[in-house]
């Protein structure tokens, strides 16, 4: 049997998981009216938020497509393959937020019988979304592969794939994790700190944009991106197999070409299956206590990782490749594991370095600032150096396609610890709808207790999607150096195209934060504007005698963001075809080195100095240092603030801009072979 | 005539000028009993931080030094000129700190009788300054060439200079930097939020330790870094210069080994004279208008440069090099120009990015803080572009040469350049005395006036110290991967250990800046926790009836700066040689690359954030959206505060960091040479 049909039918298997789980939350008790029609107003705006993204996103597959189809080098089954890889990513993106804003409404009523029901809805509801990336992911390869494996041009057509996801993905993540940082900032910055309202109070206009944003960025946006790492990191394998193969004639890895394509298939398939007996594994017992959640969901995420090596063990020994590919894709799989519990050391305040921000916030806002700054930049040793030990270890053992494939060991278990972290934002959701809805504030507590496990999961994910990131984007520049020719010895670090292509690479993530933090400021004053025209145009708004216009604010958020979304998803996009074209395909691979580690730097320290700032002051409100309401509090705010767009829009983006650059020029890689540069 | 002797001449005439300077600062008038007192509690404190922090360098050379003696492949003659390097950079901020010192109070005094006066007091106070640490650097560099030149180890002992002169200005920048922003931050915490006091009012037992903070950061220390970037560059040049001799042999550069030594110093020595012709341009008119002082000033570095690149080319002229070379050289010089405008642009109120934060300010500090973090990302565009064209034009026209000339192009006009940068801190505490002596507030204005010039001299001098930091250390990288004998086509991009040295490299500077940032929120915390027991303790000192303990908060501070500063100094020495003992001379090569590229951008968007927080603030103060005491001038404040550490401590840190660790790997590549690495 050819093993990719294993593969489809593991595939199959994740889809069927997450229909069954889609079945269950359905069928839960949607609550009360008032939740129904809180529920409704966000489903309508994220679904509206969506539908003018994806036009956007239309045209702009359809110009790249055609610009695709035109070069003679590449071809029209390049289009193909790139619009089939847009239109997966899409989907994954799609189902999981239609999942996520079905979940809400389920959630806040089943928090109303327990802790327990609560925790269940969400967990299947994000399951639901974990399941779908890694099955549309391995069914599209599986489809690329039988239509094109007996191509010439197999290695030319399947980066096209993943340059569609790459592209959705970039729009997405950008879009709306600038819709919900914005609407998130706006609805504080006035009810919060003008209007003295509570947080989620149903008098302010920005509130269900607010909801929405937690939908469209943190589901809809960070499916996209997980997708887009999953089938990266398979077709950078791809793409590197026929050089491993022939690099090593005189003693193979694998025994032949097909095993090359194979493997990384076979992997990422029993990273499936081992992820869909970890998702069966955290069983909740009765007791409703914070650690025995956490530590059911851990049970679960260990579980897969160990049965993921059990699986790629088997997979290796039977393909009848060198067991040093298994090493490498061990190395991956331990370095994720471990990159993720650094993530929770330096941002949860179970440990000194939260804390320690919380106690500098006693002395105010600047050294709340600094010292949780500092602590961002300080968590980059850990994953670095796990990175650099994988990889040395990876090629070690297996050379180049070693280290791409470490890559897909580190994102094996996927589908589990995507669940676990597709489950917080509908947990949040929920906790607003509760709040809006005025229920009694003991099923608050029961929503923000499972937030707060939602955020301690979501830390360790964000740390393992910039680790997996990183390794994705490297396997992606070294098959565009082969794709492109370079022969190891011609590409010279003392070149100066090289190092000037390294200083300019390393450059370009900084820029785009910039952008990206200007477009979520630019965006949140839009929203602030209109919160404070309503509070002043709508008579009985503040006594609760009128109700704002929640639609207006949703429509304005939504416009804004996806215009502001454009310049620095393209800029993405452009970048790496200047450079190759005016610098040549030698720079461009400096460039790409450049962009990678320091990328890499910034997103570690955005993500771990925006979770550490926002746990930081959570540990003030639960009663530490003057608690709610004191100077220190105050002071936490304003870090956590800070750190709200720096954590959920420009930090995550990074992790999808080193991958697209890595791919674009992959993609080109045709193009630029033997193209010496204008310049 | 040999040509070392017209550098010697020219090294000379520079310490002529810096004599002529201080006498005439040293006639002026010192001001009224009291000035006299707090000058004389300023120039205690200073010389005591720098008697302590010499002492802890003393040992520190001494078993560098032995350490150095006893390796084999290095020996005596390399300690004996890292031992003279040191001492050189120690006398250069030595000179520089003691001329600074002696200037604050003449210049103090002169302001009373005029804007003017006061200008020429501390600008020749600085040119002392700027023209000891080229004089100095020359002078040395030149003794090193008629004691070794004949030495076929003049290679392997000539660098040994620049690590003494880079590990003093390692200690003296993180140690200065460290000591002055904690004092200011402490000083401010407790003075103007928590006691409600005018900043630098004598009640606050802190405001000596302020002023001190001035002079052992912002004048030593910075005397040491330029000094370090100036010989390294030279240095990296020569180290460079036989490279380009034989790699060219067909079509050389230039016609013999010598001129490739005497190039860099004529170079060196024309911009000397052109600094000094410039120093005597910058004449102040009768109308003491900023406009027109600034455009003094302007006018001095402007005629300074042309002169200079006059001057190389008359060099590369008669030494019969290639025309190359010049324009190698004019690349470095032009860059560095428009880096200093492009800082200019990003951190000064007279243009938008400055007053857009500004106007984030009214939506509160957070706003403030990501929109000034976002500015600072952003400016790291023009100069990395314009290091990236001067390095991809001068490796055109002159190799790897080419880069390293391009670099002593940048910092040919130091003498001047330093002269303006060094004024600022003498007009700053100039102010300060003038303040806490009680004069009419006129005159403070005049100080106030000469202080903000100084800020806009220091964004352009700091923006320039970077550019020439970066080309520096890369020039003193390819000598490194030269010394060890690394063939080009044998440091492949694609080489595991290369680019896992890369991003290790790019790391450090997030890991060290951190530690920085935190040293000064630790100093800080001693020194308010000191200030505010002062004002438990000392009866009457609220209401002016009884005199703070000063020399106490220095002394506090002295020993909890000097205690901080070891760790990070020490991890910049040691980390270089643990990754090229560890993972061998390839993987080094990639780390300093990475580390150069990594650092470049940090450093670049620390000061210029830090740069544009603290005029953001200064355009509110100048009574614009509500001005001194509004909401949005106390959220500036927080930007200020935020930005202080990071422009002033660890973003100057970065520069000597990137330096240090390149000039480290020159010195050790005898030992590396053939070594495959412990693993």
């Amino acid at each position: 049997m050819n093993p990719i049909i294993v593969a489809v039918i593991c595939g199959a298997l994740g889809l069927v998981l997450a229909g069954f789980m889609a079945r269950y939350v359905l069928k839960q008790d949607q609550g009360s009216e008032k939740i129904r029609e809180i529920s409704a107003a966000i489903k309508e705006g994220a679904l509206a938020f969506l539908g003018r993204e994806y036009r956007i996103l239309a045209i702009f597959v359809v110009v790249v497509g055609i610009i695709l189809g035109v070069i003679p080098m590449l071809g029209w089954w390049v289009t193909l393959s790139f619009v089939f890889g847009a239109v997966c990513s899409g989907l994954a993106g799609f189902i999981g937020m239609n999942m996520a804003i079905r979940s809400n409404s389920r959630t806040a009523a089943a928090a109303q019988k327990s802790l327990n029901d609560g925790l269940r809805v969400s967990f299947r509801g994000g399951t639901v979304m974990g399941m779908c990336v890694v099955g549309i992911g391995i069914l599209g390869l599986s489809v690329m592969y039988f239509a094109f494996h007996n191509s010439l041009d197999f290695l030319k057509i399947i980066p096209g794939f993943g340059f569609g996801a790459s592209s959705v993905a970039i729009f997405a993540r950008i879009g709306g994790g600038i819709y919900t940082k914005a609407a998130d900032t706006g609805a504080d910055l006035v009810g919060k700190v003008e209007k003295g309202i509570p947080e989620d109070d149903p008098r302010n206009a920005a509130v269900i944009a607010d909801f929405v944003g937690d939908n469209v960025g943190d589901v809809a946006g960070m499916g996209a991106d997980l997708f887009e790492s999953y089938v990266d990191s398979i077709i950078a394998t791809m793409a590197l197999c026929m050089m491993a193969y022939t690099a090593t004639m005189v003693n193979p890895l694998v025994p032949n070409t097909e095993t090359a394509y194979f493997l990384p298939m076979m992997v990422a398939a029993g990273g499936i299956i081992a992820s869909i007996i970890g998702v069966f594994l955290v069983r909740v017992g009765e007791k409703p206590e914070m650690g025995a959640l956490l530590n059911a969901l851990r049970r679960g995420t260990f579980s897969a990782s160990i049965l993921a090596a059990i699986f790629a063990f088997l997979a290796v020994y039977f393909l009848n490749a060198d067991i040093g590919i298994f090493w490498a894709i061990l190395a991956g799989l331990v370095a994720g594991v471990l990159i993720g519990e650094s993530t929770n050391y330096f941002t949860s305040y179970a440990y000194s370095p939260t804390r320690r921000i919380s106690q500098s916030s006693q002395t105010g806002a600047a050294t709340t600032i600094v010292s949780g700054f500092a602590n961002g930049l300080m968590s980059t040793f850990p994953p670095v150096i796990l990175v650099a030990i994988a990889i040395l270890v990876a090629y070690k053992f297996a050379g180049m396609y070693g280290v791409a494939i470490a890559g897909i060991g580190m994102l094996s278990t996927l589908g589990i610890t995507d669940a676990t972290d597709a489950y917080g934002p509908v947990a949040d959701n929920a906790g607003g709808i509760v709040e809006m809805s005025g229920l009694p504030p003991e099923i608050r507590e029961r929503t923000d207790a499972l937030d707060s496990l939602g955020n301690t999961t979501a830390a360790t994910g964000k740390g393992f999607a910039i680790g997996s990131a990183a390794l994705t984007a490297l396997a992606l520049m070294l098959a565009y150096s082969q794709a492109v020719g370079i022969k190891p010895d011609v590409i010279s670090l003392l070149d100066s195209r090289v190092f000037a292509g390294v200083f300019i690479g390393a450059m370009l993530p900084a820029v785009f934060c910039a952008m990206t933090l200007n477009a979520v400021s630019k965006t949140s004053f839009t929203i602030i504007n209109e919160v404070r025209r309503q509070f002043r145009e709508i008579k009985g708004l503040m006594e609760g005698t009128a109700r704002p216009e929640y639609g207006k604010c949703v429509d304005i958020c939504t416009g804004a963001a996806l215009k502001a979304m454009i310049i620095p998803s393209l800029m993405t996009i452009i970048a790496p075809i200047i450079i190759g074209l005016i610098l040549g395909p030698l720079a461009l691979a400096g460039f790409l080195l450049g962009a990678i580690a320091c990328g890499f730097i910034i997103a570690i320290t955005f993500a771990n100095a925006g979770g550490s700032w926002d746990n930081a002051k959570k540990w003030i409100e639960k009663g530490h240092l003057g608690g709610k309401g004191s100077d220190a509090h105050k002071a936490g705010v304003v870090g956590d603030t800070v750190g709200d767009p720096m954590k959920d829009t420009s930090g995550p983006s990074l992790n999808i801009m080193i991958k697209l650059m890595s791919i674009v020029s992959l993609v080109l890689a045709p193009v630029l072979i033997g193209f010496p540069g204008l310049l």
